[in-house]
C-alpha cells in the first residue's frame, strides 16, 4: 500500500536534526500544544492518555507496596521552605512566587512547589508521635513548577506532572531499603511497561537532589545517545527530621528522629518513549501505555458486509484491548500513515477477500512485519503479538542502550568517545568533585550514576590520573 | 458491646453545634488536616481515597458519554483572563497572583488558574478549523484556587481539586443538550453513587456564573437544613467564542462561532456526605465510595482456629470488596467505635461460636441493625448489603430532604420559614435581582434554584407582591 508521501514527509529527519525530528513528533502525533504561558505545557487528549495509562499502572504498583495517596497544598510559605537549608538553596532560585492573594499583598509571599518535601516534614511532624505510627507511605499525584529558562515538551517544562513518594521510617535502614525497593519499581516498571532499558545507580554528591544525604537515579539511553534522567530516589537520613523535628517514641520510650526518603517520576517519561522507540514515520508506543493498541481499517468499506464484519470484530476486541476502527471517508493509505505516525502498535486491516477467508491482516507498526491472524481466535493471537511486539521493542533498545556503552581510561580516551560516539562512557573517577566539573566545562557531559562495578586495582582517575574509587557512567544528558 | 464512651464523646452534639460536630467528624475520621498556608487543606489517606473512588466513577461515566482528559497549564496570564469582560469581573478579586519567576519579576502577572475557561478557549482557537473538528468534549481533573476569607474543609477552601469539563459544539442546540446531560450525569452520580438526593434547576442572573448565559445547578440539603451546591453546568452561548474567536467553518463554507459549555463538581462533595449521612458517632460513608467497605473484626482473637478463620474471610472478601482485617490489640469495643466513627458500611464479626455455626455477625453501620450472615455464600449476601444499606441511606436521605421543603406565599411566611424551619422554602418571584437581594438582606438566604413548577396564575412576588414569573428554592447555604 502506497505511503502518503505529503504525510510524512512533514517530520524532520532524525539524523539531520534529532531536536526538531522530536518536536514534530509531539506536534504532529498532537501530543501537547503550547500555552500562552511560556514554558508550560498543554497536555492534549493523546498525550494525557499515555500518562493516565502510565498513572494507573504505576499507583498500582505503588498500593501494592503499601503507599497510599494523599493531596498537599500548592503552595509552600517560604519560611518553610528555608526550614532545611540545603534544599532551599538548591530550588529558591527556580521557583515561582505568589505574593498578592486576592486584592491584599502577602505578609509572607508563597512559593507554588517546586517539590514538597517540607510540606509533608511539616504533616508528618504534626502525626507522628510512636513508633506504632510509622512507617508512612505516602505519595501524591500532583504538577510542580520550576522556573525554566529553556524549555522542551515532556523533558523540561515550567510546569509538569510528576508523582512524588515520601515517606518515612523508624530506623535508617529501613529508609535505605525503601529508596532502593522505589528505584526498582521504576527499573521494572520502564522495562515490563515502558520496553526501556535503563541503567541504574547512585548519583555523585554533586549531581544529588537538594537536601539528601543519597540520590540513586534510573538512566535511559535516547536514540541520540544522550541520557534521561528517568526517575530518582532520594535518601534523607534524619536531615529533614531534624529540621522539622520529626520525632517518634520509640518501643524504648526514647524520642528519636524519623529517617525519610522520596522519589518521583514525571510526565518526562514520555519523551522517553518518544525518543527511545520513536521512528522517521512518527511515534512508535509500547502496547501497555499506548492509547490504543489496534486499530481496525476496513479495506473496500462500501462492498457488502465490511462494516458489519468490522463492526463485529471492534465489538469483539473492546472486550479486551484499547481498540477503535475507523471507518471515515479517508483512504486506507492515509488510515495508516496516520496511525503509524501516531504509534499505534497493530493495524488489523479487513477487507472482502479477508472476511471470506476468516481472517484479517495484523501489521505491526515497530516492525512493520505482516501476519494473518484467523477471526476464530484473534483474541488470544493478538494478546499474544502485543507481548511479542514489547518484548521486540524491549531487545531492541537494550541492544541499543548496549552497544553504546563504552569504556575510557584516560582524558583522551573520554573526550574523543564523547565527541565522538553518541553515548555512555564507563571511566574510573578518583571522587572529587572538581573533575567533573572539569568533564562539563571542557566536554559538555556529566557523571549520569555510579557503577555498581569494583575499581580495578592500581587504575585511574580518568580526569586527574589520581586513584581512583569509583567507575562512573558519564554522558550528555537532556 | 460496651461502646468505648471516652472515643466518642469528643464529637461535639450535633444538635448543639453542628458546625463544630462537622470540623469534629473531619478531624477526628482523619480526612484533612491544615496546612501552613491559611486557608489550603491537606487531603489525608482517608479523605483522598474517598476522592479517589468518586473520581474512578465520574472519570468513567464522562468517558462513555465521550468526552476526553487533558491538562491545561495552572497559570493564567492577566491579559488572558481579562479577554472575556463578565469573567475577568467575577473572578479577578479572588485569585492568587505570582509576579516573581525564579530570579526576576515578571512582565506580566500570572494567576493561579481559579477555573480554566479562558486557557480552554485559547486552545480551541487554535485548533478548531472546520465542522469536522467539532464537538470538542474535554475534561481535567486539577486544583483549583479561590482566595477566600473564610474557609472550611471541604466546603470552600482556597485551592480545592474539582473536575472541570468544557466542550465547545457547532450549535447552540447541542450546547445546551450538553448543558443538560451533564447535569443530569452529576444528579444521577449523586442518586446512584453518593446516596444523596438533590434538586436542581436553572439558577437566577444573580447567582449564575460569571460569563456564562445560563447555568444549572444541583443542590442538597444538609443534616440542619442548609443548602449546598453540589454541581453546576454552565451554558455560554457564543460569548466566549466572540471574545476568543473560536470560529469554524461550516458545511456550507461560512464561518460559525462555535457554542460552548462548562461543568464541574469538586471535593466539596465529599462534605456533602458528610452532612448528609453523618450521625453523632461520625461518619456515614455510602458504600460505593467508602474506602473501606467491610471491616472485619475478629473475636477472642487469641483462641485456636480464630485468626485462621478471620485471614481466611479476608482473602476471600479482598477479591469482590474493598475490605480490611483489624487484628490488633485493641479491645473488640474499641475497634468497633474507631471503624463506626469512620463510617465503614459493615463490621463483620467473627468468634469462636460463629465459626463453629459456620456463620459472621454482620452489623450495619447505619442503622446498627445486626445480621447473621452464612459463610457459605457471603459474598454474595455481603454484595446484596450493600445494595441495601445504599437504597435505604437514599431513602432517609430523601425523606429528610422532601420533609423539609416548605411553600411560603408572601413574606411573612418565608421569613418565619427561613427563621424558624431549616430547609429550603419554595415561593413564587417576579424575577426582579432587586427582591433577591433583599431576602439576602433580611433573611440571610439565596435563591438556590428556579423550579421546574409553572407559576400559579395570579400568584404574586412572596418579596414585592408584584406579578410573579418564576417558581424559586430558597435556603440558606454553605
Amino acid at each position: 500500500m502506497a505511503k502518503n508521501e505529503k504525510f510524512v514527509e512533514d517530520i524532520t529527519p532524525m539524523d539531520v536534526d534529532f531536536a526538531q525530528w522530536y518536536t514534530d513528533v509531539v506536534k504532529k502525533a498532537e501530543l501537547t500544544d503550547y500555552s500562552s504561558v511560556k514554558g508550560c505545557m498543554i497536555l492534549r487528549p493523546y498525550g494525557y492518555a499515555i500518562w493516565e495509562n502510565i498513572m494507573h499502572e504505576l499507583d498500582r504498583r505503588f498500593k501494592e507496596l503499601g503507599h497510599v495517596n494523599v493531596a498537599m497544598p500548592m503552595f509552600i510559605p517560604e519560611s518553610l521552605l528555608q526550614k532545611e537549608k540545603d534544599h532551599v538553596q538548591g530550588f529558591a532560585p527556580e521557583v515561582a512566587w505568589v505574593t498578592q492573594g486576592g486584592e491584599s499583598v502577602l505578609q509572607e509571599r508563597l512559593c507554588v512547589r517546586p517539590t514538597s518535601e517540607t510540606l509533608f516534614c511539616e504533616h508528618y511532624a504534626k502525626i507522628v508521635h510512636s513508633w506504632r505510627d510509622l512507617p508512612k507511605l505516602y505519595n501524591q499525584w500532583v504538577s510542580v513548577v520550576r522556573w525554566e529558562k529553556t524549555t522542551r515538551p515532556f523533558l523540561r517544562t515550567t510546569e509538569f506532572y510528576w508523582q512524588e513518594g515520601h515517606t518515612i521510617h523508624a530506623t535508617a535502614e529501613e529508609a535505605r531499603e525503601e529508596t532502593l525497593r522505589m528505584l526498582k519499581c521504576y527499573q521494572d516498571f520502564y522495562r515490563e511497561w515502558l520496553a526501556i532499558p535503563v541503567i541504574s545507580g547512585r548519583k555523585t554528591d554533586k549531581e544529588k537532589f537538594a537536601g539528601a544525604e543519597e540520590t540513586y537515579t534510573v538512566e535511559a539511553m535516547m536514540h541520540d545517545g544522550k541520557a534521561l534522567q528517568a526517575g530518582t530516589s532520594h535518601y534523607f537520613g534524619d536531615g529533614f527530621a531534624r529540621a522539622f523535628n520529626i520525632m517518634y517514641s520509640d518501643k524504648d520510650n526514647v524520642q528519636r528522629y524519623v529517617h525519610q526518603t522520596s522519589w518521583g517520576v514525571s510526565t518526562r517519561m514520555i519523551g522517553g518513549i518518544i525518543m527511545v522507540h520513536g521512528d522517521q514515520d512518527g511515534l512508535v508506543l509500547p502496547p501497555r501505555v499506548a492509547p490504543l493498541q489496534v486499530v481496525i481499517i476496513p479495506i473496500a468499506q462500501q462492498k457488502a458486509g465490511v462494516m458489519e464484519a468490522a463492526e463485529a470484530l471492534l465489538e469483539r476486541l473492546k472486550k479486551k484491548f484499547r481498540v477503535k476502527m475507523d471507518d471515515s471517508d479517508k483512504m486506507p493509505g492515509w488510515k495508516f500513515s496516520e496511525y503509524e505516525m501516531r504509534g499505534v502498535p497493530v493495524r488489523l486491516e479487513l477487507g472482502p477477500r479477508d472476511i471470506a477467508a476468516g481472517h484479517c491482516v495484523a501489521v505491526r507498526r515497530d516492525t512493520r512485519e505482516k501476519l494473518t491472524l484467523s477471526l476464530d481466535d484473534i483474541e488470544d493471537s493478538l494478546s499474544a503479538l502485543l507481548d511479542q511486539i514489547h518484548d521486540s521493542m524491549y531487545a531492541k533498545a537494550e541492544e541499543s542502550l548496549r552497544s553504546r556503552i563504552y569504556t575510557a581510561e584516560n582524558w583522551e580516551e573520554l573526550s574523543h568517545l564523547l565527541a565522538e560516539k553518541p553515548g555512555f562512557v564507563k571511566a574510573a573517577w578518583c571522587g572529587d568533585p572538581a573533575c567533573e566539573e572539569k568533564v562539563k566545562d571542557e566536554l559538555q557531559a556529566t557523571s549520569r550514576c555510579i557503577s555498581d562495578d569494583q575499581v580495578k586495582d592500581g587504575s585511574h582517575c580518568v580526569c586527574c590520573g589520581r586513584e581512583a574509587s569509583k567507575v562512573v557512567y558519564w554522558g550528555k544528558a537532556y
